[in-house]
């Protein structure tokens, strides 16, 4: 291994210890001391060190993560872990000023640790301060220093029991009394209750409670937020009025609790109304600046979408521990062999490779889409807090209101089949809980349907992109937006006409291929799309039955690829940038093709089908291209590995120990099982014998 | 709904409660209660009600199915509820002599109440007694009354802490002591501990030990089974010189006890040898009547390939219970519509069709396959009793595990992905872990991995098919197997000759056109994957190297594109049989073209690469014919989960309950949770404050 690049980062790096690992170490192609410098810079790697040592140090946060306890008990140790982080306080205000990447950082180094404790802090704290921030009265801000000291806890209900993707149809309502000025609360039966709304379950004391706005007379307003108190925080007993509780076990973060309330005429200030997008005066007259009530809706949601760009974050984490885990094992589990006697690792094996380190390319090209897209957010955030109400300001939100609304669903599916594969490819000990991968693809799993189904919101992103042609563009006239994701759009004819068209396996071996590739993609499909809308509403569907018709083959597939080539995009002009260090260029390239390549072969059939591969050399070449540049990275997976594994506390699974030692830290771990070896207490049921048929029913 | 077909079916079919499912029920095509009669027949519905009453009325089978019991309990209670099958003893070996189905129908319904039972079952009676009747001694069958009195229990151990798909490479050693006659059973290390044996953690009594047989002098004669006693049946206190243990907690199963044991220096009786493929005599001679060590290993794991067949079954009845859940969700959940405060059922949208109603199919045409093959299976044992050593029974025997080995691959896979997208299906709803879908994908997803990793068994397959290349088939002479699903291959020239020729969108509606274009595909693969061996051995690769670079693009997906093949044409047949009453047959064939196009169209890519299909025409065709024939089904889907669905106490989901009351029943199913309105213990928690800060490290 080179000499590390700079000279303080020796508390930073500590050596791995020395193991079954060493040999793939010692055959990489580049210092991953020196990628982890490139891809984080210094700052980044210093939080995350203090973060992970704090947690391993603090004996609260020794494991279990749950597994073991019961759905109360796991509950009371994340919140008392919560409390803790209080006093931990890793971030002041000013480190995000510094770099707002930092909090990111924060929300996925914890998550790494435990997604029950890291959804948590986010929903109790920023989700509920950023709906009062976003769309509240100043006077609401004096919640701000009592959530950050823990005097109150928060919440955002907004699904209820009936309906949680269609937000519209949204049942409780919020009626305004003028005599009292008040707003009463009230949920008209249980099929509106509030649902699924995290840390209701048992803490939170106040919460953001979306409600269809009635004035005197009768007339509805809409969907608008209300801040109201449900427990009493000297208590956490319910107010009168509110019914609230918790809904029980989830398929996994269950040390978060997920709670229900029905209101019964509850009475609020009329100042509690976060009244940005429309208000109701003390007389009880609604005054709005919007013009609908369609784009107060729109503006009033909005907010919403920057979840959407966290939860791309948190899957992109989840596949990076997944890979971390599998790929550890496979270069330490060894199985069959070329002669009788010899047994090689089973990431030497091509099948292995083929299904492992596409998604270790993955976690890569995700990864930087993640933070990229993050500090698109906070530009949109900033131009928002300077009351920027420029086109340009419009556009980008539309901009990464669709990157994110497809980036959410192809993070998430991607870690969801990422995580499927690794548990598979670590075969029975992949099964075993304390490996993790169980919990990893549980806790993953929501990401696919909250903020938004993903099947839902690939919607968002079709429809911008088929907006955009009916505003004109694309083809002739100017198409450009802000992030300049759809500028290519300017030459749609031209790239209809492109064919594919690669003299060599060489040559394949770029990211260019399978991004001209995409770009081709993204036109046949909005094409298609537009043709098939066009068709539909000819025979006379209606909009919403052409819009239905036109989802399976076209505007779904069609969004799912706009964001393919935009990760690809990203990563590919990430990688052939001039500032990437000379030693890591080639590794890292391979890495976007990787990516590239085999994202795209999931379309194989539409570009052959539209024409823009023809004969089998094609749809070959390809195929060769992803097994080269498997073989090209196999020896470099487990330093790849390093650079993103959190330290082996966080990781938390005996097979993904960084020593390798997979056998003994697997036998070590099962010995310290409870009970392991003692006999079961029920002994005595099996000395007592049944009496065969005894029972049988007499049919 | 026309009136039932038979008179004694009242009590078999208890009219569904009225409710929200009503409206599709009686859209229906069909009579549901005739369909059930035609697939399974008067004699096993009636067991089916026996078993699922049976259940229902003892309170021990009461759930929680685990969720909330600890380890410790779930085993307790899981044991418990086995012992008390004895005394209900729902089969007696005649039921078995009348209708061998009947096992396979057994092990279905436990499954579909809880895994954990059902796989404690059998690998406590039926695995290892297999073991024991397939290659034993006689004097060993007195172990047989024992097991079935539950004197004993019994596990199989076969894998090794680092060895599992590589049996060949297992560590145990047996070494024959003439002095006593007595074989030393031994595990050198921690890493040869026997590792993965269900039923062994907690209960067995007696295991069949897979070891290295060694005689006098020092040779080795390969993997053997012998009978070893691990605990005492009076105390299950381990028996001196065996530590065995329980493995911990895994992803899913939890009610069953998986363990280890290493065996120090264990002295069993020579005639503990399970001896049917060789014997040492008392003065220490190995005697063996076959040729060569691998054809007497081939036979002596070949009873492990029943366990594969047995597994098709679990994977499709996991299927079953999924789609059941989240078609009777889609099918009342309302969400959106076509008009301003209009709702229609999230079924009636063509994308939720598109993602469910193929796995429903799937799931009818994955039974049929299942029971066939479970039928050829017996056949193929009854000819091994009958001591049959003709050609057509050795013939009977590979092509049977070249069927079992991919077909647990496939339906273990169409499962996983099933659930997966049922659990989406039905948004966060579908996360709540009483709804059972989380349960499902958990305790499916080791059919992946056990009795062999998908991966590596596809291997069995591909090498049958590519066997029958060399041995002069495929193409021109002859090529005949016994259950003739290679006897197309016959015109395997012919096939490869063939194109996509579909006239029209009705055409395409008929499962003849998948089947065509299957042939074809497996035809193409096979010569794929042969000239890609033949290009690697060419180049100068080893048979191993080549091998493993002919994987992923070449052989794997042979074996999988055969085995739907087989599926298809399975299905094919039965639903256009001249015996499928006419009301059924529009109906079962729409299922059998939906799963066939649908399961077609991953290799679409392939299709048009080869050159069996061109131009847009024929992938748009066959989309189009996917989208209609869900269509076309959507009105009968919750007739087709009715006849499929076990009781409601069985099924153990509020949002799948038979009455569609899917609010009613989750609210209730919410409210009743424990605790679920009460304050949370450790409330003061919240009422002392942290001191913000106050930990942050100095850094």
């Amino acid at each position: 291994m080179a000499p590390t690049p700079e000279g303080s980062e020796d508390t930073l790096f500590p050596d791995f210890p020395r193991g079954p690992l060493q040999a793939y170490r010692a055959r990489a192609s580049f210092n991953w001391k020196e990628l982890a410098l490139f891809l984080e810079g210094e700052d980044i790697l210093r939080l995350k060190k203090t973060i992970f040592s704090t947690l391993e140090n603090d004996p609260l946060f020794a494991h279990p993560r749950g597994h073991d306890l019961s759905l109360e008990q796991y509950r009371e140790l994340t919140f008392r872990r919560h409390k803790r982080l209080f006093e931990h306080n890793f971030l002041h205000p000013s480190d995000l000023q510094q770099n707002p990447l930092k909090s990111l950082v924060l929300v996925n180094c914890l998550g790494m640790y435990d997604w029950s404790l890291a959804s948590k802090v986010i929903l109790s704290t920023s989700v509920f301060l950023s709906a009062i921030y976003n769309s509240g009265f100043e006077r609401l801000f004096e919640y701000i220093p009592k959530v950050f000291s823990m005097e109150i806890s928060g919440c955002l209900a907004l699904t209820e029991l009936s309906h949680g993707s269609d937000t519209k149809a949204i049942r409780t309502t919020a009626h305004y009394d003028p005599a009292t000025e008040e707003f009463i609360l009230h949920s008209p039966d249980f099929e509106a209750a509030k649902f699924w709304v995290g840390n209701m379950g048992k803490t939170a004391t106040h919460a953001v409670v979306f409600a269809q706005l009635y004035t005197p007379g009768g007339q509805c307003h809409g969907l608008f937020p209300f801040v109201v108190q449900i427990r009493d925080p000297k208590t956490l007993l319910p107010v009168p009025g509110v019914m609230v509780g918790d809904m029980g076990r989830k398929i996994g973060l269950n040390g978060l609790d997920n709670g229900f309330a029905m209101f019964h005429k509850v009475r609020i200030p009329r100042q509690n109304l976060l009244n940005q997008t429309g208000d109701v005066t003390p007389e009880g007259t609604y005054v709005t600046h919007f013009k609908d009530d369609r784009q107060r809706f729109g503006a009033s949601l909005g907010s919403l979408s920057a979840s959407r760009v966290c939860i791309v974050g948190m899957c992109v984490t989840n596949l990076k521990l997944a890979v971390c885990i599998a790929l550890r094992f496979s270069a330490t589990r060894r199985q069959f062999g070329p002669a009788e006697g010899e047994e090689i690792p089973v990431l030497e094996y091509q099948l292995q490779q083929w299904r492992l380190l596409p998604y270790l390319a993955a976690a890569y090209a995700l990864d930087h889409f993640s933070k990229s897209l993050f500090l698109d957010l906070m530009q949109l955030q900033q131009g928002l807090r300077g009351d920027d109400r420029s086109s340009r300001q419009v556009e980008l939100g539309r901009e990464i209101h669709a990157l994110a609304s497809a980036g959410k669903p192809l993070a998430s599916w991607t870690a969801q089949r990422g995580i499927q594969e690794c548990r598979e490819a670590c075969g029975g000990h992949g099964y075993l809980a304390m490996n993790r991968l169980g919990d990893l693809r549980n806790e993953n799993d929501p990401n696919c349907t909250y903020e938004g189904d993903n099947n839902v919101l690939l919607q968002q992103t079709s429809n911008y992109l088929l907006g955009l042609l009916e505003r004109g563009g694309p083809g002739g006239t100017r198409c450009e937006s802000p992030l300049k994701s759809v500028n290519f759009l300017e030459a749609y004819p031209a790239i209809l006409r492109q064919r594919f068209e690669v003299a060599s396996l060489q040559d394949c071996l770029d990211s260019a291929v399978p991004l001209a590739a995409y770009e081709w993609l993204v036109c046949y499909l909005l094409r298609e799309s537009q043709q098939k809308l066009n068709q539909e509403r000819k025979s006379g569907s209606s909009d919403f039955a052409a819009r239905s018709r036109a989802q399976a083959y076209c505007c779904r597939p069609l969004a799912l690829v706009f964001l393919e080539l935009t990760v690809v995009r990203r990563f590919h002009e990430y990688t052939h940038q001039p500032g990437v260090p000379p030693p890591l260029q080639a590794l890292l390239r391979r890495l976007s093709a990787l990516y590239g390549l085999w994202s795209l072969s999931q379309h194989t059939a539409l570009l052959y089908r539209g024409g823009y591969c023809s004969g089998e050399r094609a749809g070959k070449l390809m195929e060769s291209a992803v097994l080269e540049l498997c073989a090209q990275l196999k020896d470099d997976a487990v330093a790849l590995v390093d650079v993103i594994a959190p330290p082996d506390f966080i990781l938390d699974s005996p097979i993904g120990r960084a020593d390798g030692e997979l056998y003994r830290n697997l036998w070590a771990a099962v010995l310290q099982g409870s009970g392991a070896l003692e006999r079961a207490s029920w002994w005595p049921e099996f000395a007592s014998k049944p009496v065969v048929g005894s029972l049988r029913s007499q049919l």
